[in-house]
């Protein structure tokens, strides 16, 4: 069967490359560790939104499931071909269709790599301020599909804040445009923001147009130690009571600093404790006077600051911070982050229950995050000697997003529910929106072939 | 009838104010100018999410027509009864249920009117940025039903851009919750964001979850007046061009200068032309840097400009700004204005065809709005002496929809599309997206009596 569906792929698609070859890398996403996998029937890449069309078609006639896949990067299971089914993927849709520095626009294809498209504005001396980790791989369809995060969403907003547009695949087989590159347009109901984090369930995107901004001059970190959870979110506390606008304000408990720290020289010197990180943003002297302002709201209560101005010190910071997931999943060879997030006065509450869930399950615990979104990555280590820690990691991720909806929160802060959170959904937005929900699926979606399996 | 639906409804609420006598103010909203009334069977103002639900659900199960209406002030008919049915008014959801603003945050019911916010946030030291006009009348959950914008919306995004969660009742009268009041939150579809700007479509929003920022400390408008409406454009994409980030950047064409300039000194001092006025923001240092770059990029083709930076100058620019509406309709009586919005390379030639559409027509026109944002209010103008003027208006509305539309632009880019754009709102968004906004609209309303013959 595999061989026949990928035979029928192959007329539809122009180029050889269109259909490729079952690699073990469409497996999986970032969850390879949680063991999450499936094999896919075929693997297509169109190059363009006629022949994603072409597939949907011919997938949707024949009752064949669709797995939608960037850069595979996601941490919920989302892209992973739990079922089989025909894995698409944008990876040849790389086209910049237009861009407009100087009118702070850009008309992409879904398949660009998220630094490509943040190297290619800085050039140009705009900005495209999301930032998830792993910019290096994943698509900016992907981050779209999922209405991605990262650390200066605390001051720019997700993803989805900068698509106006957005040239999508639906099924039967569709092409739509939903939104016009307009950065005001209230015509009509907004399907455009409902494709944004819909994880592949109503369409798949083949292309956006992006709102970009001037880039800011200079940006300066701005980093502390505090003794415990609690001096560290009152320090995050004064950050936004202070009047002072970051454009960044992350956290590391004190494990993760434990852990990672050492990749990072001047953080070891300053010994243990919980980190906070703000950054400054602006022209030089509105960056260098917010630097100032949030130094003088940390150092009080802080045991230890550092504040670096030089670029290549600044790049080094930063580019520990993107390690720390690595770092964190060397620690025992794997590890499960829940990216919950919570009202910011339950945050403490939440940073410490991920360390006492993780104890009580016999998993050593940390997390990290975006402290001022009350967005933890909330992460159980896995002893790949000890296979049953990962049967112990999903009873104390279930724990701990009964914790977060408990407590106001949001079981997906960024990653987005995929195959994983699936079961807890319903739990946070209650049956009326859960079957709204899926009615609003439905409609685009008839046959439920499109990333069946995943987020509702 | 009629005395029977008052009758009944006024056993489903608990105050003697819940059912209004009939008065002229609900027949009408702020397209009155153009003869859009209608009479409703009744008309209530529920004082809680669940009277609400109660209104909603024995209209539902009689198949009475439900009519949303905040303050009002909209521009597309979208509150008119036009075919009769129980108008629901916000106006008594007025609570403040919770204010933080050292978390920027707050949670306030629909029928707070939208300065009312903007104070309260502003006596606490905080920023809710959206400002459409009429703000002294309209409700936060018309604003947020219409997705409204405003001069700022051009830095700080539309009203959707704030709202962080969503509190409704949909058929056949259920109280929902769309969304927690969590900066990021990418669980499940994104239904908070499909309430937003569907114009009462869908359900009543009865509160919302605000998000708010530290206020900036100055606002510093700069003025200036150009030749003509090209050497006017080319310098409104010369502020884009610099690299600074303006926080509004409106125009006003030569007719609107003409008729409006007489109401403000300094302008009326400046003499005839094509105005543009930029805003620079943040701390004292910053606004007043941004200000300085601001009128050098403005001066040079500039034949006039002016930059207060007195408050009481600044509120007496703004003031008049907001009341140019208002001037350009007492002109002869009356006016249509439209607000379509287009992409910024054609922003000269809409502004310019608005004028000689009109021309065309027999109507005096003008345009003012925000240029920025490539959105115009496009505004012919009704001789109250010449009834045939109105008709002759209509035809030219519908030149001018063709014409955003054909040039890749929106025939809404904040009043929403109400009764008035209805015939063209599938012309702009294709067969395909607008028959899954049909169907997305039944899955709320599967009996369509939600603003039914609005929007959709």
């Amino acid at each position: 069967v595999r061989r026949e569906i990928r035979g029928e792929l192959r007329r539809l698609l122009e180029s050889d490359d269109g259909v490729i070859e079952a690699s073990e890398a469409y497996e999986h996403d970032a969850t390879e560790h949680q063991s999450f996998r499936g094999r896919p029937d075929a693997v297509v890449a169109p190059a363009s939104p006629e022949e994603v069309a072409a597939v949907i078609r011919w997938c949707y006639e024949r009752e064949v499931p669709l797995v939608p896949r960037g850069g595979g990067t996601g941490f919920a299971g989302g892209a992973v071909p739990v079922d089989g089914g025909v894995v698409v993927s944008s990876e040849r849709l790389r086209r910049i269709r237009q861009f407009e520095p100087q009118r702070w626009r850009a008309h992409v294809e879904a398949g660009l790599k998220t630094h490509e498209l943040q190297r290619l504005a800085r050039e140009n001396g705009v900005y495209f301020p999301p930032d998830p980790g792993a910019s290096e791989q994943s698509h900016i369809g992907g981050n779209i599909a999922c209405n991605a995060g990262g650390p200066h969403a605390f001051k720019y907003g997700v993803t989805g804040a900068w698509v106006t547009g957005l040239e999508a695949v639906v099924p039967p087989g569709d092409v739509v445009t939903l939104g016009r590159g307009l950065t005001k347009d209230v015509a009509g109901l907004d399907l455009k923001s409902l494709l944004i984090g819909s994880e592949g369930t109503l369409g798949f995107i083949t292309a956006a147009w992006l709102r970009l901004i001037p880039a800011p001059e200079y940006q300066l970190p701005v980093m502390a130690l505090f003794e415990d959870v609690g001096t560290g979110c009152e320090a995050i506390d004064a950050i936004l009571g202070s009047g002072v606008r970051a454009a960044a304000l992350e956290y590391l408990d004190e494990r993760t600093v434990e852990i990672a720290g050492a990749a990072y020289p001047p953080l070891a010197a300053g010994g243990p404790g919980f980190a906070v990180i703000a950054e400054a943003d602006g022209s030089a002297d509105e960056a260098a006077r917010i630097r100032k302002e949030l130094l003088e709201v940390l150092a009080p209560a802080a045991r230890w600051t550092q504040a670096p101005t030089d670029r290549a010190e600044i790049r080094e910071l930063w580019r520990w911070r993107d390690g720390v997931s690595i770092a964190v999943a060397a620690q025992l060879g794997g590890k499960v982050s829940e990216d919950v997030a919570v009202p910011l006065d339950v945050l403490p509450q939440l940073i410490e229950a991920t360390v006492s869930i993780g104890a009580a399950h016999g998993l050593d615990a940390c997390s990290w995050g975006h402290g001022g979104d009350g967005n933890l990555h909330a992460t159980f280590m896995l002893d790949r000697g000890d296979p049953e820690s990962l049967t112990r990691s999903r009873a104390a991720s279930e724990d701990l997003f009964e914790l977060a909806i408990s407590v106001g929160g949001t079981i997906s802060g960024e990653h987005g529910v995929g195959f994983v959170k699936r079961p807890y959904l319903e739990r946070q937005v209650g049956p009326l929106a859960f079957e709204r929900m899926q009615a609003v699926r439905q409609v685009f979606d008839p046959k439920g072939l499109m990333n069946s399996g995943k987020a509702l």
